[in-house]
């Protein structure tokens, strides 16, 4: 067989780009088919002028996070720590209040509350075993039942059950009636606890990238150089005896075997001959994708740092629920970023843009006052609209989809091998995870490759 | 502009060729694109030799289903019922007992258990506005919740929960923690009660049609003439200006209005241009379909009768829950249909067919003893692996997603209409359904025509 490349990969996010970079340094050749005109996937930096960008995708790495940081210290793009200097700011059942930490000022009864029930989900994540999670204990129970039952079972007040769903939005892009519980825990020791997904400094929003995250994808694809084909959606795959052939508008490739990066939603819009076994194909049917706007509002300053505030805030009104200072480096200018997730990005994305505008813009002026009410600019990115993500910042997983369907995640069919950070079992959901799931799809390939 | 048809319909089951009809009766010209080599989609006949059927899809109709009943009168097509003389089989906790009506003969205590649960069941399903599920009084709470937690808080006993669950898995070929508690009742609200899903004489399965139910779709087609095409998947709608295109390998047809009746998660994987609002989009992502498997054992005569059994068991053990007399209306040959749904056809539709065979006669001896070891043929139909339709009976609708996305799955987008038995608010799920859905959209592209 004439083959256009030993592997096709299709997608140019992070995992396609690492595959791609373990594939060729192997000695095989490989060719990567992205649906955009850009390489990155859910990574994606905005110019904003004088040389500055900032990031409307993924942007944050953290401790353990350590396949990213290897990615990123090999390419020269160095890391600088996130903004998370003084008070953060709560806006909580109509009052403001400030606080050092991460245990905001309110009251003790709640606070011990929220704190006994992340306790018991903290106990669960960590018996959860993150390369398959169906197998740990009680997992049909767990996975029967939503996060907005469990939050529901193991919280006495109204304050705790809110708490814990601004945790959910921020973390999941969804509310806590989208997810499995089981799905929570998984999640959550893959990126070691809950707590370290939530958290800035110790946490998976420690650390930035300078230059920005879409860097590391920018000059993994100058090194693989034209082998990575932009606007080449792949819309069929084919397997015919040894030979694999991926079609796209820009053309037919013939290959031997293949790594689909896509999510799981999105891959199963491919049209595959012969069909794929229903059980991943009912995989795919269940994996929806995460409701999220990324705003960022450009200030001359960051008018809250001589304020002693960190520029971070969280609370239960409408608008932006999460809340970070997104300045670069040097801290000129100063941004402010708003993440609307779930519900608020559900509901504000069928506004205009400007009632969407300013309501994220009225809720900074709850958590900084006045001030935030001027910004120069303002920035988004409806990551629902994105034809080729689907959503972010990834895949949900509602009740009863990991314990029926979890064993199809991986698992290759015939010469179809799955990465994407969906696919990792650690930091799934994270740029770490779409590196590992990259490395594993390729090791998995030269595994297989006739030498 | 010259198009190929006023309007073109996405699909040649019970509710593009009912909604082609319509259009073609008003003095319309319709084209109707079929994937498939066959209309009816998910209703299919099977010969079995003598000038004989079975239904291998959707099979049933009963009272209130008053479209389905006059498409197929109109058609000459008649009815006759199900065989339901006799009594029942419940084999559960390891034993086997039969009973008449629709009480099982169990423990009071269960009974008691079970009945409160449905009564309350059906209370609350009687509230539920089936037009709109998503402005029920507390349909958010009853969304956030599976009906697996449901049924934990309204039972006291594990035989209780059992019977409920194989009531879900019988009504929506799955297990009560793939469902949100809103979206089981609505549905078990738009066929009247939960208790009418599950009868025989007076429930959904009361009737059956005089050469089998594709028949409907058969004669529909027949009098569409050359306006249905088989073999003519669409891969991608496009609107520009007042066209509308749509492509199949089969070429590219423009209209004016275009109505797909697709279940939510194929329509979802049509390239849309421009792409579809993220409502829509995400709904799609959100509406998995069941998990099923219909076989058909057949044996040279019903033996089961001249015992006093009707023919229809239903159980907690391997292999078989769901039992009915399907012999065609003259008694011969004998058959039985025996469903494999939700956790059993995804488990056994892993194995080989020998094994699955096996299993399923397996239980058909425990329900009716040694001579159903012996049948003449057995035939089945996994509808997980049929690609266009991705499984059945139909969508299943999960934890938050009628209340964040219900409101999308009717509404048109632009001259983009949805139809198909999901989008019905009586019988939605049924071939009733189906029906009700293409004289809907029928009717409201007819009002957005130019005169």
């Amino acid at each position: 067989m004439t083959a256009a490349a030993d592997v096709v990969v299709v997608g140019a996010g992070l995992a396609g780009l690492v595959a791609a970079r373990d594939l060729t340094a192997a000695g095989r050749s490989a060719l990567v088919l992205e649906a955009r005109d850009r390489v990155g996937g859910r990574i994606v930096n905005e110019d904003i002028g004088d040389g500055k960008i900032v990031e409307m995708g993924g942007q944050w790495a953290g401790p353990t996070q350590d396949r990213i940081l290897a990615v990123a210290a090999a390419l020269g793009i160095a890391t600088f720590p996130t903004y998370d200097t003084g008070r953060k700011v709560l806006h909580f059942n109509g009052r403001r209040g400030t606080y050092t930490g991460t245990i905001p000022r309110i009251s003790p009864l709640v606070l011990a509350d929220v704190g006994q029930a992340q306790a018991w989900l903290e106990a669960l994540a960590r018996k959860i075993p993150t390369d398959a999670p169906w197998t740990a204990q009680r997992a049909e129970r767990l996975d029967s039942q939503t996060f907005e039952t469990w939050i529901r079972h193991h919280t006495a007040s109204r304050s705790a059950r809110m708490l814990l769903t601004l945790g959910a939005e921020a973390v999941f892009a969804a509310e806590p009636g989208d997810l499995s519980m089981l799905h929570v825990l998984f999640y959550s020791r893959s990126g070691g606890s809950f707590q370290r997904l939530i958290d800035t400094t110790g946490g998976a929003q420690q650390d930035r990238f300078a230059g920005g995250s879409a860097l590391i994808a920018q000059r993994l694809a100058a090194q693989l150089g034209d082998i990575v084909r932009l606007g080449a959606a792949v819309s069929r795959i084919e397997v015919a005896g040894d030979k694999v052939t991926a079609t796209t508008v820009a053309g037919r490739f013939d290959c031997r075997q293949i790594i689909v990066t896509a999510p799981p939603q999105l891959a199963g819009r491919i049209d595959y001959e012969p069909a794929l076994p229903h059980w991943r194909e009912q995989l795919t049917q269940r994996t929806p994708m995460g409701s999220v706007i990324k705003s960022q509002v450009i200030y001359d300053e960051p008018f809250w740092r001589p304020d002693g505030l960190a520029g971070q805030a969280t609370g239960d009104g409408d608008g932006s629920r999460v809340v970070f200072d997104n300045s670069p480096q040097d801290g000129s200018p100063g941004i402010l970023l708003a993440f609307l997730e779930g519900d608020e990005a559900r509901r504000l994305g069928r506004e205009p843009l400007e009632v969407r505008r300013r309501t994220v813009i009225d809720s900074l002026v709850r958590y900084f006052g006045p001030r935030a009410a001027r910004p120069e600019r303002y920035l988004e990115r409806d990551w629902q609209q994105e034809k080729w993500s689907g959503g972010c910042y990834g895949t949900l997983f509602g009740p009863n989809v990991w314990t029926r369907y979890g064993h199809a995640l991986r698992q290759p069919v015939g010469p179809i091998h799955w990465a994407g950070t969906e696919t990792a079992s650690q930091w799934t959901g994270y740029m770490d995870g779409a590196v590992r799931s990259g490395e594993r799809a390729a090791a998995a390939v030269l595994a297989r490759l006739p030498s």
